[in-house]
């Protein structure tokens, strides 16, 4: 396959463009028997859709997703799941600058490179709107896996640029802009991203996220160990330029002593494991930060080139997150959510018939 | 599949357990027409060999490579490689311990509760023996690369514990058993290394590979985006909790216009993306880091569960790595000449005929 | 995948039932740089299109299909191609037979075995409608095929029942309602569906396809051996069930002197292969035939069981083929076409830069 | 993948060249815990070994299976299985005739143009020696399949040449070299054979297939239907033209109410279908049947064209089977195996926890 899908079980495949007639993906795989309606996805996406805020890019798109196929009376039936959201809001403007040229730290010059034609607008497929069906497809994943096994999926903003924000509240990430589980600390992020505003320039972020309940058991190892699914997955997520596990960078200068998890009847000591040992959940809950790089479509000036490929200077403007690790949070526990769903089909589909005597430890 | 092949046109199948008869692996979908003889292959597997220092597990082995199929007069066919390595060195002794308990950190734990039943002896599927066949598997990628598009990988230890490292001298790298690029610091390494086997006790580290020579156009938006495939690959190896490309983690205090690489027709003005930019390699060096763990088999002893779920503790005894990171570079070298071979081809299957006007800008 | 895809390169995922909202489909994997437009795909569209003549279904379906994504003005981008039909002519009515019955022959059972779950409305997923996208991702990869390599691949029906037919205007295929390539027989045809409809009964067809023009090399050695793709392939079309090359069946009662094609420098002396030697194409023209059943939604009384396991009888009413064969030409062309399609760019992928100094003989 | 693995769960990777070192493969996916020796594996080695009459190519080759990874302890550990076979009797000798021109009807010519190189050693990889490998994984396939769910798999030469044969002791087919299940039409057979080769030439042949107690729901629509996964492993046997399920095409023939199978609480009251019903095991028996053309290696001289594309002759010397079908046999059971095994694992990731109140019906 071309890059647009994910998942060897659950597999989602997706398309479309930021400024073309919709959006769209098909999710195969599914299992059949479980409620589903537009409504249970639309919950999701709301949580991603942009325009909520004034620290998000005001693009207006009510996001209405639609189910074309494998629902039937209510319920899943096995077969393919197709959605889909018609763009609204596809602004008609002058693309003259990014047209020609190419933002530096931007896919314009690469998918320039690769294909030899891109659609600019707006991004084209490079555009942060392709992770709406991301989301949208995650719904489902998460849905079952909260219904069938207890599992839940939580994420929040873990720093922004230089500040680091620890969790009292997870509650509270829902209730504002900034997917803070730390509510009393809003007021300096409101401060921190209107200054970066006034400036036209933009931020990077951390975003955490947890799942637990994961039984122990899902992951193939070698090659598709857990760990490196979920690497693969949030990796793909457009700016994300690193991705931890557990302890993740730490570890380099822990000793062993330090860093394992001990372990004993009643669960593990510690975890900074993250969740996964060699490649496999342990039961422990998952851990995973990504980096996400500031966003590259900013008001200052930049030196570039042109298609021409003769040096010149772009500036940004138009509608863009001045941190787009804001709204990414909900994409991240989507992917997280299409990562566990797939390894636990594939984890059942070999193993369904194991009888295992040792107990399950658990804290 | 189940986890034991990576790549979808460069794909490598592997197979082995660490005291079982043989490693093996198949390599399928190589180009035809290359020269290719074992003695390519053992060069590298030479450099992740164990027993070379005293800084390394004692095991000895001689890893020689036996080329199955896939080459007829010197040259690949275009058919399956079949690569074999006998196990020699499966010394017989008492695997009491590790048999009834689990190490913690190990995956002991979760391939007992994923399959019901594990190969104990050294590890099984999950020792790092495994690797051979990574690095067996990326001298083939890594010979093509370099002979039809000049690509060159190489990787070093960028930190040891504490202790950071950085590149005065990459030619130094091969001649210490470190894989330091800083020989002046190999005194301080070693040190260190011979406190903490006096101890007992493990280490991480951090490992750096930079690619040179990637051409434009390599990865596949939008889920095997080419920093996706390089995470999942990397992960992919024993021990790594983190993978992050250029800037990384550092990213999330950047600004917009700090972070991007400005362009000119010269090439990029500097190297923060590390290599690809929506998913897409852009001319510049892939740039990765990853992070390794301890290795949890330590004589220092630990809490734990045995099989029947009781609590016990555990001593590791028998020949371990004290840093697993220490001979991770050239499985590193090998993951990431396979990502780039693999998506070298998908390339060119989908854009061989591309017709691109505008000029690829090299610095 | 849970089955709804095909093609590793180019590959084509559809989704639909047929009497919910939608058929849809993404084809990812295109080249970039080709001219499309929706009318290339609905030229396809309306040989398959029902309704057209008594002797098919007499359902209205428009079948205007939208391209949702992929193409910008006017050419291919590279980016996944999201195609849609919206159902139109879904005839509110009672399906109480087929709700509680399950038809013999029909995949009513096997769903309601497999899923638990059927959408029974027109048969849900198991519809012929289904088909539609094959025709429309068919129609994508015919294009490109025939622009670029100028492959032609072209069907007729070569029985019908007891009357076997055989090529006397191959022009003649699109201008009768039997996909007929020897038009005095037409007379015939007719006869012989009126009686059919007459009887309530249905009927059986074989089908064969041409592709000239391919070059050698096409296949993958051993288990996508292009003869095994296509048979895989065409064996996924609903009904059919038998697949046959060249000689096909025939063979069983040649020897090998008879069998094989002698070659000269001219080319092929005569094509029993039917285009493949080992599993890759031989630059002959690909020939395959395809026997389709009966279809199973007839008027006359069957016996069977209902949802409780009951013994019953049942009578299909509604809109139905007779001859599901009749409109299996262009979606037996498109199977033919997407198989080669996907083939050509898997072999390109690994072949590129083959140098071979053997001749490929032409006749 | 380069078309070297079959399955996507429990996925076969094979490599060799039938001149080589040896032939080998890749098992991965199986589940773990079913006990497993080389014994079991050796015993369909055994039945598909040349040279036990004179019916066959002489080539002696012991075909000694090793199990190099994936049992510990007598049991299936879940990791992946590797199985190699040395190759003995490369018997040394002149290639000089197949080296430098290419036999009609052979993949001699097709591997040339694909690859641009060939190993011309006994057919290389395009050997049936191959198959050893599709019969030692699919022999472990068969061992789950028989003893998880009781399903079994055996096929008999059902025509040779001109000779039609039915089934009157299926218990007889391992007891004489032409796998004929009508013992009586034997010295018929024997007599046919010789004559065959006293003329130096080769003859087609048709295998039947028969599993039983193969349970409702496996297949997956609408690519992957499990007829369409049959007909790919199937056609991916060396020398098959043809595959059919059930009435296959004597379905063209038929009409609805004839083809038709009804249904009873005690089960469907004949097997038309063949076992599959809209993509779907229905419980019924499977039934395929294959085409087999005749070897092109034949002593007859052949008009033909070398490597510098100029018109020649040629005659094969040498050990060929002069009809392929008779020991195909355990090969196309094999196939059938792994196709039957990969969908019961498809099914159960998806539809494990399906709770169906609709009966199954039996006969």
């Amino acid at each position: 396959m071309s890059g647009n899908s994910i998942g060897r079980l659950f597999t989602v495949t997706t398309f479309g463009e930021s400024h073309g007639p919709a959006m769209g993906c098909v999710v195969d795989g599914c299992p059949p028997g479980m409620a589903l309606s537009a409504a249970d996805i639309q919950a999701d996406l709301e949580r991603r859709r942009p325009g909520k805020s004034r620290h998000t890019t005001p693009r207006q798109e009510p996001d209405t997703v639609r189910i074309l196929s494998g629902v039937f009376e209510g319920l899943t039936t096995g077969t393919p799941i197709g959605l889909l959201i018609e763009n609204v809001d596809q602004r008609s403007r002058d693309y003259g600058d990014i047209k020609d040229k190419f933002r530096p730290g931007h896919a314009d010059y690469t998918y320039q490179q690769k294909y030899g034609i891109r659609d600019y607008r707006g991004g084209g497929r490079s555009s942060a709107r392709e992770t709406t069906m991301r989301v949208a497809a995650g719904a489902i994943a998460r849905k079952y896996l909260g219904e069938r096994l207890g599992i839940g999926i939580h994420g929040y903003v873990s720093q922004l640029g230089p500040i680091e924000l620890g969790v009292t509240d997870m509650g509270a990430v829902d209730s504002n802009p900034f997917f803070c589980a730390d509510p009393d600390r809003i007021p300096e992020l409101e401060k921190f991203m209107d200054e970066l505003r006034a400036e036209g320039d933009s931020i990077g972020a951390k975003i955490s996220i947890l799942a637990s309940n994961v039984p122990p058991g899902l992951g193939e190892p070698v090659f598709d160990k857990l760990e490196a699914s979920l690497a693969h997955a949030l990796m793909s997520i457009n700016a994300v330029k690193g991705v931890e596990l557990g302890a993740g960078f730490a570890a380099i200068n822990q000793k062993g002593s330090e860093h394992r998890d001990e372990m004993s009847p009643d669960g593990f000591a510690k975890n900074d494991a993250g969740g996964t040992l060699g490649g496999i959940s342990s039961g422990q809950d998952i851990l995973a930060s990504i980096a996400l790089k500031p966003t590259s479509s900013i008001s200052k000036p930049g030196a570039t080139v042109d298609k021409e490929g003769k040096t010149t200077e772009i500036v940004t403007t138009g509608r863009h997150d001045p941190c787009v690790g804001l709204r990414a949070t909900p994409i991240a526990e989507a992917m997280v959510a299409l990562v566990l769903m797939d390894h636990y089909l594939r984890h059942r589909a070999q193993n369904a018939d194991v009888e295992n005597t040792t107990p399950v430890i658990t804290g």
